[in-house]
């Protein structure tokens, strides 16, 4: 069988910088697809795999896991997909396809399921291997160069307005508007939703409300958010910092919901009696399904959200990095070639 | 119109033992009852309100929330009950009835209900008065004797099962076998659930299988409950003391919940990636609805779900909450004239 190869950009260890390398992306198995990149989105996690931030990097690593290309070739046994289709790849590969998860759609719960940048090679190369059922199509009059981080950042976001049943009757707020939160407001203001950005950045308050947000909260101001108790039936949590939480639960309503796609490394030090009063839940999520994900693809074509993104060349990819730890990109950044 | 006077049994200040005073229960309100009460259980959080632990104890302070007795006079507009109907009363003697978790069912979690022990007095007394709204029939066939634990305690554990759709085919765990854990192993049993008791005390361990556990785990081994990762859709957590919580949240499956009804003071320190990658909830929930109540006293009286209680005469309530504050109660007391 065919051996593939390809040239991708790969820290040859933690922290070091990205330099060009031939890599082996080895044979394509009967359900894998190969992609052309065209554009790949960096993602703050991203920057932590090539820092080896959680211990789970090999090196050389080629991050990327924010693709968008063309099949150019496909296994025996596809029949999802077909050369020459433009598709996305997000932070999974592949799905064992047999464990419970899988079983009940929740593919991206799969204890065992591949990451794109775990293990392997990721999407700033040439080309990525993938397997068929962790690839989705773009939908006709998306946008291409900006799609990439619908498939990490994007679906990071809609996928618990799914899970939990955001209402488009909710009032709903995001914490935090950068690379997640400027999608959550755009998601969350299509779904019909009466929308709040808290964010403690001045700057971002105008930009908040262009977003989609209709009103906007000082996160670092305690009289705003103890003036917005009871507000709340969803926050959604984008920032990575430690909040005070107790504080942001006491803006929910009945039943609220605080949930968390940041990741937060610190213990949330959560009051139980300011979630009892009210029932009230704290929850968490990763990414979404194959499903999930052609379903905001759909929807992100229907309402015109779409990651706003500054573009770099492949080449440039270690200034593009830089630029992203400054915490200055607005909000995404896309490589193309 | 009437002013009522009743006999309760009454701490004067925190702390102190009860004195059985005359108290005044004022007029009764068109849409009020008054109960003749005949059994009253004792809850955890009687002792804390004698103590003043909330800081929101009036004195003197009648407890007693855990009330059964025969309706002896009803208001000019009272509709739903009459003289002489057998009727429970728990920790809610009255509602708003105008904000928005009243209008949607959600009376539990109305913000200014009225609780049946705080600034007014409560079940340890010969009458004690209630909006009739509040009140709850008992079933035909229901244990008068053993009924009142089901008003607070009960309800407490039963209400989540159905807010949270508690599944007959999840496999559920219960965190602590005292007053409210004994009951929760009996309705999780009787939902057709596969039922685990953590319990601490091995002498336990044989009466929670008697009481609808399938399997025990030790609680103070933590290779136990390390053996137990990814097996539960539901944990209900009965203890008021710090535990591992984290250790605990592992031994969910994807989506699974963790809920309190144990008032833990200490500040829960979750891990946010504990809950993220396999999409898991942590929640509280207080007491239940009237109709809740009344769909879990049917439920009871199917399954012949019973408090297992011990008797003490109203006049040596205090023996009674020495019994209860030495932990030793199996597993509610009642009170009986």
């Amino acid at each position: 069988m065919t051996q593939f190869k390809t040239h991708g950009y790969a820290a040859s260890e933690p922290g070091s910088s990205l330099k060009k390398i031939e890599i082996e992306l080895g044979e394509l198995g009967p359900e894998d697809v190969l992609i052309d990149v065209e554009y790949c989105g960096i993602c703050h996690s991203d920057l932590s795999m090539i820092n080896n931030e959680w211990g789970m990097s090999d090196y050389p690593l080629v991050a990327g896991h924010e693709v968008v290309g063309t099949i150019s070739e496909v296994g025996s046994a596809v029949t999802q997909h077909q050369k020459g289709d433009l598709v996305g790849l997000g932070w999974h590969s592949g799905y064992c396809q047999s464990c419970t998860s899988c079983g009940t759609g929740d593919q991206n719960l799969c204890a065992t399921a591949e990451s794109t940048i775990v293990g392997r090679h990721g999407g700033f190369a040439d080309q990525v291997k993938a397997h068929q059922q962790a690839v989705v199509r773009l939908p006709d009059g998306m946008d291409a160069k900006s799609a990439g981080p619908l498939f990490c950042g994007g679906i990071t976001v809609f996928n618990p307005m799914v899970q939990f049943d955001v209402k488009p009757t909710d009032k709903v707020a995001v914490i935090g508007i950068g690379g997640l939160g400027h999608l959550a407001l755009q998601f969350l203001n299509a779904w019909g939703c009466e929308v709040t950005a808290f964010t403690s950045s001045e700057s971002k308050t105008e930009e908040a409300k262009q977003l989609g947000a209709h009103h906007t909260i000082n996160s670092r101001s305690e009289s705003e958010i103890e003036a917005a108790q009871g507000r709340f039936d969803y926050i959604l949590s984008t920032v990575n910092v430690k909040l005070d939480w107790n504080l942001y639960i006491s803006t929910l309503k009945p039943k609220g919901r605080l949930h968390f796609v940041g990741a937060t490394l610190e213990p949330l030090d959560i009051s139980v009696f300011g979630l009892m009063a009210q029932q009230r839940s704290i929850s968490s999520s990763p990414v979404g399904s194959p499903e999930t994900i052609r379903a905001m693809l759909e929807f992100a074509t229907q309402h015109d959200i779409k990651p706003q993104v500054e573009m770099f060349k492949f080449d440039n990819v270690n200034d593009a990095l830089e630029h992203l730890e400054s915490g200055k990109a607005r909000y995404r950044i896309v490589l193309e070639k």
